[in-house]
């Protein structure tokens, strides 16, 4: 892959995740911790609107709306449908973007720690994701490599390179020290290691690193009017990435009962109880372990 | 005091407390729960208009309105204020209530645990207190007794008794399985006191009991502009109903720097770091812990 030439550093695309929109202003006001010097670094705060209203997205899910041909559909035209076009003239265009690499800062209410969200396994995010475990070895590397780049609906894909900060738990509206600390070393290990890619200097790698890959999304049980009949079972909750058993609870169930994990392998729950998904009844997403061979 | 002969218990008064609202429902299916022999017994959902729409509250805290001016001031009718005077007239009127008791569920972002809010320290508040410890030693009594009753602005303000049930950690718009088993064992261990108080069946209490009296709110500090410079310090954070020595640190600046505590007494943080007071810049309240004699 070439070298990476520029660099956006986004925050806010949530307007109630503060960590990310609190880091762009400490780093407006000190250029000299983002900048490095193979690539320019932009910094973007997504969705002022949101913030400025003290919620996720005015309209819709800002982060839901990158896929190319919701860019191109000129009908689309509420708060964040606007945004999305005008950050993908910005960053993008999708498909042939200015930007090189897209980091997004989010935050999440389930106890994630400090993740971070890989869309592509290619050589550049393998090695971005064993720098940063041999740095960081706290961090939690996620991928979310089940569509292709070019399916993926989020922000950060309309660069050739995007990956998510994700770090929790932290309610919404509310701004974490632990949190913040962590958002703030992790980004400053990604922008290191662009900067050692690009100037071929990265250290020794580890040969295997562990790494939990995405398998599927569970929903909360719900009545014919969509009323929810459970809540995450307590025997789950704030354990994400603590191996889940076949027949293990995993929701408890109003009335007194439990549903258990009917999955046939051994599930690591993550985004557990997160508080943005209750719109869609989202439970927990679920993912294998993996020994991820470092290239 | 004469019998408690009306018991209301409301929840849902800020709409993304989830824990309140969901305890209704069943409680709506299941009215044995909470009907004992000595009492009737009503449930209201306050603001299902801030429930919709997944908020604290539409226009304005409804948890603030239930002042008498306020209440009688008819040029008020924003969303939240025209709730409070229905809401009055259901419950109240305030001064000559129809309600005898009101126990209003809330949920916060910060560690508090299982903590009941006594606004008024006279032998029924006193005694539910002592029997409340006495069966669920893991509840936390608090006194918000610095202004007398008719100058607290709570919805359960408007009947001659009222108690908060505030119970977290729970992100807003999340329902968390051992917050919502808190807040139902709380309840009902109310309920069974006023049936035990209106029937003389009170067993021995104990005659001293750990509480905290609320002493002062801090804010956070704010430059010219409003802006935030600092937030939470990780030493105080989720550490509510700790000690807290003059001289600690409780502030962290973002410029590296720290604010501590600067009263002249030994302080118990709570509703640390809570989402819903980001609104005033609120960063923690403080009290003193006492030893509450039990009448």
């Amino acid at each position: 892959m070439a070298n990476i030439n520029k660099v956006a550093i986004v925050g806010g695309t949530h307007g109630n995740e503060y960590s990310g929109i609190y880091l762009l202003r400490q780093w407006q006001k000190h250029a000299e911790s983002v900048n490095r010097p193979s690539f320019d670094t932009t910094l973007l705060m997504a969705n002022p609107h949101a913030y400025e209203n003290n919620t996720r997205y005015v309209d819709s899910d800002l982060n839901r709306q990158f896929l190319l041909h919701l860019l191109q559909d000129e009908g689309l035209n509420n708060t964040e449908q606007r945004l999305a076009k005008q950050i993908n003239q910005q960053l993008g265009p999708r498909g042939q973007a200015s930007t090189d690499l897209i980091i997004d800062l989010h935050n999440t209410t389930s106890n994630m720690g400090p993740s971070l969200i890989l869309l592509q396994s290619d050589e550049f995010n393998l090695r971005m994701a064993g720098y940063l475990k041999m740095q960081m070895p706290e961090a939690v590397i996620v991928m979310e490599v089940d569509v292709p780049l070019e399916k993926q609906p989020y922000l950060c894909a309309i660069a050739q390179q995007g990956v998510i900060v994700e770090i929790g738990p932290q309610p919404q509206s509310v701004l974490r020290h632990d949190v913040l600390d962590w958002m703030q070393t992790m980004t400053m290990h990604l922008l290191d290691y662009v900067e050692l890619y690009n100037t071929h200097s990265l250290p020794d790698l580890p040969d295997v690193i562990e790494a939990f890959t995405y398998t599927e999304t569970l929903k909360l049980p719900e009545d014919e009017h969509g009323e929810r009949l459970g809540m995450v079972h307590r025997n789950v909750q704030d354990r994400d990435f603590q191996p889940v058993q076949p027949g293990e609870p995993i929701i408890a169930l109003f009335d007194g009962g439990e549903i258990c994990w009917h999955g046939d392998y051994e599930a690591y729950p993550h985004f557990i109880n997160e508080a943005a998904y209750y719109d869609n009844n989202l439970a927990m997403s679920m993912a294998k372990k993996i020994s991820l061979p470092i290239p």
